[in-house]
């Protein structure tokens, strides 16, 4: 990646060079340079073409070398071929950032992909920054430099855009929207800029509000994990990924791979980070215009006031469906409310101020819920008031004067309501379409039904709760102090032999060595050291150890509760024949390994878990926890987290969303499990799988939990080759 | 209920008397005769006002026995107190139908429940029928017999809806749509007729082609089981039932009530009668317009065609959602897009003809994938069309036309595919404003986005599966021979008793009867007796019986393994001691009972599974099967199903619903459990149930399942008082 992070230039450039400049109409060198023109650009403009003098007015120069003045950014439309040349010229100019429209790069491979790669070098060596190539262009609030048709409308809305059509589809919607755009980010090839770096910028910026990001991949993971979280503290950032069911690259021979959806390191990285994830187009820009025009309500608890039943009714499931929550009125605001609505009428919440409601009855109502009535004054205190935002129903009734009681909702907002989100939600059509357009010109949300806006509160929710929630940046990972030297020991030995999967003993020496409790297990290679090790370990169980034998048992190559010395120099002796008549021909035999017998049968309770490791290609160690035993994969009952910053208290969620959790915390009068164990086991196989890259898959399975301590009985772990 | 079953009379009636008719504008009776003149009404109209000669030039009556001719229906505006008299002139006058707009009955409880229940019986006394009271009245293809302040346009949508609101809300919402209405029926009270009775007709009805109602709540669950799927046959019926949170009114004492959402019974009522059910007003309007307009696809296999891969991408996700499956091109239909796209287009599904495409290539691949191309012609067989249906989607690029796209579309659509359902997503605003004008006046469903098509798509697949399902009337419910008397003469004694819960033998004695295998137990009440049931029984397992003593174990009621009649002899004894002893002062003590000892740790493999049943108060019995044993709550892995019309399919379904199914069909070289035998105790509980309404709840738990048989070791039932 180029380092150099104060990109402004590209949003508010002093100067442009169009490189490939035309005076065609229909050509893109033309439609780039006539938007740049339209858009009131105030800065200086070079077009380059060898071939013209003049181009729309401007002079025109054969190259960038030529122009006697300095250049901010170039804006390239030339064909693909020589791209690098004139952006080796560019470098030598000293401009400082390129915005490549041309296509034919990494997309059409081959070649492609070299010449891509070169011009990220020349960009290096230049020290400048690159969009694209492969896209529409940028659009700042100073000027279009896209070929886009149009020149969408200016305001609040950062938007970032992977798909350039999708960036022109959605810009074509905004147009009759009432929200513009701070900027319009054509992401193309990401050769050198990608979302990352531009959710850094704009995080940043004091003309964007909200970050809008239309995505089909994430290729550093472990920069959005990093960056992403601070900017999210500043801005709401929402992200539609699309592509979900292309994602999954990720290895699944393992419990772990084959038990995770393909999408779900997307899932947990966004929760992580702060983001809101839409999934369609329309919540994207729903939760857009909510954020940027209302505020972040400081507690989950709203009013729904309708003038009807079964809309409120609906609205009332779609609160459930989302998770809001009711408001409680206190008893100060129920009695205003009693005193002063018809006896019909519901003032619990969702209030129902029935159809013959009149502006001024929808005005008392929302002012009273708010504390904003006069009659309230020094009547009902602050702490009586229990509602932080509003849904506002109306629906076509002879007496509803729409448009009257919009205005009013507007006043009462812009007067009085500063921290608390109002959203509409108008039943009809043609009636309804006077408020409709005054409320959304008036910024405040508006939706023909109550779903819509009941997902637009549940997004700011959200949004407050990550506000709430310790930084990322602070949170407090566990260290454990081990030995890595003699893990990178036991791999190498491994990698010597060819091998991917770790036999059990070199799993048993690396869970010790990262303190998990695994039984004892050592490899003996003669009889005479299978007698020792029985001695130093006690009750045993010997199993063949040999890379080519999978399924012991089936060649007599387990032999169980070994109580003597003796009995463990003969079941060497029987098992190392056994292998020989049984096994497979040239089987490579390391010796016999002799495990510790774990008595659980002694244990007061004992429960099955499983845990597991899969590295994600975009978001690296993804974590496991579940109901394990061999129907684990059946039940599947698990959760996952991201080993990213994985903490104590991500180590508790993680358990705690399992259906297992309960049976550890202990029903129908048992002892709860060692659930403090289990942490500290995910904790330091955390620690363990960011340590060591190299290891690609982990499954403990089962890990036996016990009311006082665990054992992790099973594990398996493949390395990369 | 009152039974006439020819209603049409409500939808084009010949005359009509408006109860209460008044000629002053703003009140409701004004409005009612107002709507009926100008919605051009060509039968008689006779206003009836005691205080009026004339109103709106008509002439009017001081009561319905004073018209000359005969009326057809009437509709009452006047208030509450005067309703029923006037029902009654109404009745003596043989007018066939009521519309009672007047609220103050049911809705306001005490008098008005009285009241609405005089008003049914004055209508079943003169065979008249009701619409409501308490509703907004009924809007036909002839007049609109309403207060609304529109009429709709007509159309082939009949709308239903339990909330006046809500009917209103969406008849403004319909006035700049595509689509309109065959009538609209608002419900109000249900103190007759109901959403049944309506469904009923119009699917009959053939002006009528789809059918969306928007329900609060259902009385009548066996009437809409009975009657709804052969409705659901002939037209596709779509429901919005708002009111889930508040929908549990279902005892939950037991594991299946405790475990059963309380809204599954719906969700299970309208799957088995075919309803689509929507989630989102939207949705209902996505659903009716595309079910009006397009032909329902023959299988579940679709294409999609862009112009660019952005929205593509969106385009798949939301079908993956939705479950809708990708067309697999033949080789002759890949033929003839590879040679004619350009290189760069992607021709496998989904096709993107790229950002470049001209409204010809549109056509070219819209015909190739559907065989309509002359190219194609003696080239394509039938047979290498597998294209069921297609998603077009336009973003807005240079070369896009999209007004001609869209004209051609309509153009194909129109000429050649009569049996493929088209929906279109236009990825904009502005640009693609006359195009989707165009499209929706031309009954080509086009969205803004791709999300809502898929959604639309997947309707339409659900209720073709549904139609391919065989009709619920013809399903085969297995009957087996059964002693009722005998169970019956069992709920007498418990009754009698004034118990609710049956004890341990009279379960055992009814699962019996029913041929049901649970462990033998019959009631010893002397130690004689025990003696002479160990002798019959084998090996067993003694407990107290008496209603007061719950947790027997505590008060030394259980003795295990006795293997000799003179074992049993004394552990009658002790038992009968120890509960005295222990057991709470004048505690009734029936005896002891012998219960049969299970051995079951000599079974080849062991399932715990619990099934149960609930009753619905809406639908009946509700029956649960899933992982039972001491955590099945937690657990949760279960799965429900209506036990009306309970087939040896359902009890498939139902079983292969659940995770633990897995574990039956035997995974990792187990043998798989006796399926046939759960499949049949099913079916046997299922008729018990049935026949005996007073059994409100049972749980078996554990049931456990052998590789050959089973035994419902635990079993609760519990009466109505």
């Amino acid at each position: 990646m180029v380092e150099n992070n104060d990109i402004s230039y590209f949003f508010d450039p002093k100067s442009i060079a169009i490189i490939g400049a035309s005076s065609k109409p229909g050509k893109v060198g033309y439609n780039v340079l006539r938007n740049i023109v339209e858009s009131k650009y105030q800065g200086k403009l070079f077009p380059i073409n060898p071939k013209a003098e003049e181009i729309l007015g401007y002079k025109s120069y054969k190259s960038v070398l030529d122009v006697p003045e300095k250049i901010e950014i170039a804006i390239f439309v030339v064909p693909s071929e020589i791209v690098n040349p004139i952006a080796e010229e560019c470098g030598k100019k000293r401009i400082k950032g390129l915005i490549i429209i041309t296509a034919g790069f990494k997309e059409i491979g081959g070649l492609g992909i070299t010449r891509e790669q070169e011009l990220v070098q020349i960009a290096k060596k230049y020290d400048m920054r690159v969009i694209g190539p492969n896209c529409l262009g940028l659009i700042g609030l100073n000027y279009n430099g896209s070929f886009a048709a149009n020149t969408p409308k200016n305001g609040g809305i950062a938007m970032i855009s992977q798909s350039g059509a999708m960036l022109t589809g959605m810009m074509d919607f905004s147009m009759d929207q009432a929200f513009g755009f701070s900027c319009n980010i054509s992401l193309g090839n990401k050769a050198d800029m990608d979302e990352v770096d531009f959710i850094e910028y704009l995080a940043n910026d004091p003309n964007t509000k909200v970050i809008l990001c239309y995505l089909e991949s994430i290729e550093d993971g472990e920069k959005f994990l990093r960056v992403v979280p601070e900017a999210a503290y500043k801005k709401p950032i929402i992200i539609l990924k699309s592509g979900v069911s292309a994602a999954g690259a990720r290895a699944a021979s393992s419990h772990t791979g084959a038990l995770a959806g393909l999408d779900i390191a997307y899932d947990l990285a966004f929760k992580k980070c702060g983001i809101l994830r839409a999934i369609s187009i329309a919540d994207l820009f729903d939760y857009g215009e909510i954020f940027l025009y209302q505020p972040i309500p400081k507690k989950n608890s709203f009013a729904i006031v309708t003038n009807a039943g079964g809309p409120g009714i609906v609205a009332v499931d779609s609160f459930e469906r989302e998770g809001l929550k009711f408001a409680q009125f206190s008893e100060p605001v129920l009695h205003l409310l009693r005193e002063n609505l018809p006896a019909e009428a519901a003032i619990f919440n969702p209030i129902d101020i029935i159809g013959d409601a009149s502006p001024k009855r929808y005005e008392f109502t929302i002012k009273t819920i708010f504390g904003l009535n006069e009659r309230a004054q020094g009547y009902i205190e602050e702490d009586d008031i229990t509602t932080y935002g509003a849904l506002i129903i109306m629906s076509p009734q002879a007496q509803t004067k729409p448009a009257d009681v919009a205005k009013l909702i507007y006043e009462i907002v812009s007067k009085s309501l500063s921290d608390k989100p109002i959203v509409c939600a108008l039943i009809g059509g043609v009636s309804m379409a006077e408020a409709t357009k005054y409320l959304k010109q008036h910024h405040i949300p508006c939706y023909r039904f109550p779903e819509s806006g009941a997902k637009s509160l549940k997004a700011m929710v959200t949004y407050n709760d990550f506000l709430n929630r310790q930084s990322v940046k602070d949170l407090d990972v566990a260290k454990f102090k081990v030995d890595k030297e003699k893990v990178a020991e036991i791999f190498k030995k491994v990698r010597a032999d060819e091998r991917t999967v770790l036999l059990s003993h070199e799993t048993s020496e690396i869970f010790d060595i990262y303190g998990i409790i695994s039984p004892k297990s050592k490899l003996a290679a003669t009889p005479a050291e299978a007698r020792k090790l029985q001695n130093e370990i006690g009750k045993s169980v010997l199993k063949i150890v040999s890379p080519n034998i999978i399924h012991k048992t089936d060649v007599g190559g387990i032999i169980l509760n070994i109580e003597t010395e003796q009995e463990a120099f003969e079941a060497y002796v029987q098992i190392i024949e056994n292998a020989k008549k049984y096994g497979p021909q040239n089987a490579r035999i390391y010796g016999v390994e002799v495990q510790e017998m774990i008595d659980f049968k002694e244990e007061l309770k004992v429960n099955e878990i499983i845990i597991g490791m899969s590295r994600d290609p975009q978001f690296g160690p993804l974590l496991m926890f579940g109901t394990g035993g061999i129907y684990a994969n059946f039940m599947k009952d698990v959760s996952f987290a991201l080993s990213y910053k994985f903490t104590k208290e991500s180590a508790k969620d993680l358990i705690e969303n399992t259906k297992i959790y309960n049976l550890l915390q202990g029903v129908r009068g048992e002892p709860a499990s060692d659930i403090n164990a289990i942490i500290e086991v995910l904790l330091r196989l955390s620690q363990l799988v960011n340590e060591f890259p190299e290891i690609v898959e982990l499954d403990i399975n089962p890990l036996l939990s016990f009311v006082k301590g665990y054992s992790a009985v099973d594990i398996k772990i493949t390395i990369s080759r």
